[in-house]
């Protein structure tokens, strides 16, 4: 699956005896074919019917700015000679490239489609520099885009925005074995990048579902969480350098590869998470950590909410340094992965909430002691009810299957509103149960396709309190989307929680920043936007 | 020792078999006495003698900006009125405070030395935003001072600065057992924050020999580096939250509790290492890991620069997710403590280079097994040459001693001319040897009193490419200066190194800039100053 976890490849599996706690091994199942598991990820979105998603200018009621030009044939002419290569411009403007453009104007959900004509591969930084300045000074708005994976509409232009794509910009610049220093161009695909560290014994630290397809410069623009986060820390810790391009072409040459720098204001931090309005990311420098000799995963049921935030102190405690993952899912959202693979469920009964906790570490026996003692432990006091652990790299893909898979199994049932949230652990899971309620209450939620959703289901990243709520619908709904927006935002708001703990804004949340920023804070992003991008080109229609 | 590492306090020590390695037990030595360690951490600086401290504006020959009002009368009444206690106002304005006025003026090392006549210590951000808007407005320039500990020159005034002290803004604010998250005033001394978490089986993820006096706002305006680096990141990765003033007396609230907060610009990091130029950093969330159950530590004599990278690579390798520190002193670092303390060598002979490796795990057992292994291996391939492991507490601190008592060695034979500095690990140890050649050649290096320069010595954190080289002078010898400066700054931009890795740019760094930021950035950064401080009443003088 080329968009799912290879944490282990390359790696020494532990393969050790079964532990002395009752763990069943897990079932056989038939794995995802590739090309199934490639589908939601592939790096050329569907390019089939593309025509049936709705403009995002009509689903979110936005007006063009007239203040910014339209592309003519003299800019394209411009363009071409610039880039020089055929390939490097994908041209709507002055020929009929249709369908050479839709991947570009619309994304993987099917949720998201902009009027662009013109999409620009650039292959080094200057060329980006030069395109950038030619754009501020004609006033034509941007859009940067990467592997456009996002899930906010952050990559996807509204209008006729030239798409600024670092598909060409894909080389590592260098890796440094001593300090475990990464440097490489923004295009770089996240998979390309942790194989190629993978030869040397390190590991990129940040793990996501489609890294089969997104580009670090994307990721970095996004700040991407992801699965390890909670072992690796943010982006904000491990990005050591960046390079970027301001509006008006200046090239912001921060790529150092220290590990410590304490000469002014780190304002590479201020690219790291911007989705692109301030400027386009074009090199990164990223500390990657030695590669893991022994990992493990492992996955529970457990009866209650209760359990499990009793399951992830216990882990936090016991498993300490070596734990890599500790993932929630909720029944129905295994359900869901059930019904739309037909693979049997890892454990005999069914459970309410399942974790998924991997370990990682240097030596295989003393994580394996640490894991048998902690499963000892919760399996001992009830705190889990049943559990599996993965005795071999087929066993340990279909266990993460089961929580990567979720995202998939999702769009092949319809679409999905996905809320994508930080709430304090305590109550975490209650957003769903209140959003169920809510929905069922309304008279939303059933099982037969009259029924608008099919399912309201909570999975995520609990180590970092960050819940995906994901209401399954059958098809795209305004009523259930009203019951559900604001409602979702208060609800956040109230707990002094994030809107968007890992997705971004782009143009989802576009007007619900106010919910997790006071007015000071928009007011001194606003007043940084105004700064570096006074005629506002870079990405705009997008949350600033 | 109240400046030092107390790490191990309320831990349970693991008290482990010797490895089966040759290795000595720590020779017995007199441990510092508690005031002895205290003399340059004490929280009010040795007031004797400050009248010796050559002033900062004539040492550094700067001049005083006109456009900065001067405090009067109705100035200091407006500021008693508006912080209510006397203790909250330290007047030299309309009273004589010379004595109560000199510690805030100068530094510990004796080396920066202002004219301020009035200190204000507010209790709350509200007291602060109406304190800086009032200044602000009067065009009065400030100088926010946490424990006054930096090392170079940042938080002292160069003329009539009014100075703005956090010391009573020291309350803790909450902690999140659950997150680990503890969100506390920015004039919490660092100690008594780890001391606090330690109660509740976490750690503060920050550790440096000044943690004592320090205030945890000050660590986080400067970017603090330290010990615990290595194994726990950057505060740009650890800092959740941030709340601070900005000179207008805007409150920015940005004190989120949350891993993940993907809405906006992360502009908290702004005041991370900006020394106190843009804002006042008034209190601080931040992300505490569980503490480790077992700490070790080693201390080796290697034989060359060589052996130590190699050492270096294999501690990183073997000891991965346990290694907590891995410090490089050098024979003439240690020899210095000798002399200054009188304690005997840990190890019986001599050696060229030492270093002190600490591991922090979950569980003791594992620790001892792994570090035996890097043991039996590094002493196997004669990568060390001899060396000694901790087997109690009391072991355990006096080790460290030698790595951080070589700042307060140091100070107590003179001068020292302070170099903090990145460099690729490779050319780490070069730039101690080049200068110490150069300043040998030059005649100024000798035994005897005659000679200016004492020693030239490097030490630092090898795990960050971090070196500290420490010129040793009898008395501050402008010849010896000019030696030194610019060459080592041209040295390390050469190697495309960082003139300050952690300690910051201050007064003593104020036209270095440039050698490690290019013109760009030195002009992006001069541009956000302009934009969040028009009027330069925020730590002027200094490097921005």
């Amino acid at each position: 699956m080329s968009g799912a976890r290879n944490i282990s490849n390359a790696l020494r599996r532990a393969r050790l005896p079964r532990p002395r706690v009752h763990l069943r091994p897990v079932l056989p199942q038939s794995p995802l074919t590739h090309a199934t598991a490639l589908r939601s990820f592939s790096s050329t979105p569907l390019r089939a019917s593309t025509k049936e998603i709705k403009y995002t200018s009509e689903a979110y009621n936005i007006q063009r700015d007239p203040k910014f030009a339209e592309v003519t044939a003299d800019d394209v002419a411009f363009f071409k000679s610039l880039l020089g290569s055929e390939s490097a411009v994908v041209d709507g403007v002055t020929a009929d490239a249709t369908d050479d453009i839709e991947p570009f104007n619309s994304d993987w959900m099917r949720k998201y489609r902009g009027h662009t004509r013109l999409v620009l591969k650039p292959q080094s930084t200057e060329e980006v520099s030069k395109v950038l300045k030619y754009c501020n000074e004609r006033k034509l708005a941007v859009v940067p885009q990467g592997g456009n994976t996002g899930l906010v509409g952050g990559s996807v232009p509204v209008f006729d925005e030239i798409v600024v794509n670092t598909s060409r910009m894909n080389q590592i610049r260098s890796f440094d074995q001593a300090s475990g220093v990464l440097v490489a161009d923004a295009g770089v695909i996240l998979e390309t990048a942790d194989s190629y560290l993978a030869e040397r014994g390190h590991l990129f630290p940040l793990d996501l579902g489609a890294k089969g397809s997104c580009h670090i410069g994307g990721n970095v623009s996004t700040n991407a969480g992801g699965l390890r986060l909670l072992r690796y820390g943010s982006l904000h810790g491990t990005v050591l350098g960046l390079e970027a391009v301001l509006p008006d072409g200046t090239i912001v040459d921060s790529l150092s590869t220290l590990r410590k720098n304490n000469t002014g204001y780190d304002l590479k931090q201020l690219f790291i998470g911007s989705e692109g309005t301030i400027g386009l990311v074009t090199a990164v420098s990223i500390l990657c950590p030695p590669r893991p000799r022994a990992v493990n995963v492992a996955y529970f049921g457990l009866e209650s909410f209760e359990h499990v935030q009793k399951a992830y102190l216990e882990a936090k405690n016991q498993l300490s340094e070596i734990l890599s993952a500790f993932e929630l899912m909720d029944g129905r959202s295994q359900g869901l992965v059930h019904t739309s693979t037909g693979n049997k469920y890892p454990l005999e009964g069914e459970y309410p909430f399942y974790c998924l906790i991997e370990t990682s570490g240097s030596n295989a026996e003393h994580d394996m002691a640490k894991l048998e003692a902690f499963l000892e432990h919760v399996m001992g006091e009830g705190i889990v009810a049943d559990g599996v652990l993965a005795q071999d790299e087929t066993q340990f893909q279909a266990l993460w299957r089961w929580r990567e898979g979720i995202t998939e199994s999702l769009s092949h049932l319809g679409g999905t509103y996905k809320y994508d949230v930080s709430i304090p652990l305590a109550e975490l899971y209650q957003l769903v149960e209140d959003c169920n309620s809510r929905l069922t209450e309304m008279g939303f939620v059933g099982d037969d396709d009259s029924f608008p959703v099919r399912a309201v289901v909570g999975y995520g990243h609990m180590g970092d309190s960050n819940l995906h709520l994901n209401v399954s619908v059958r098809q795209y709904n305004k009523e259930v989307e009203k019951a559900i927006e604001p409602w979702v935002y208060e609800w956040i708001q109230k707990r002094n929680g994030s809107i968007s703990a890992e997705h971004g804004l782009g143009i989802a949340k576009r007007q619900y920043i106010g919910y997790s920023q006071n007015e000071t804070m928009v007011n001194l992003m606003k007043q940084l936007k105004g700064l570096y991008d006074p005629n506002g080109i870079m990405n705009p229609y997008k949350y600033i």
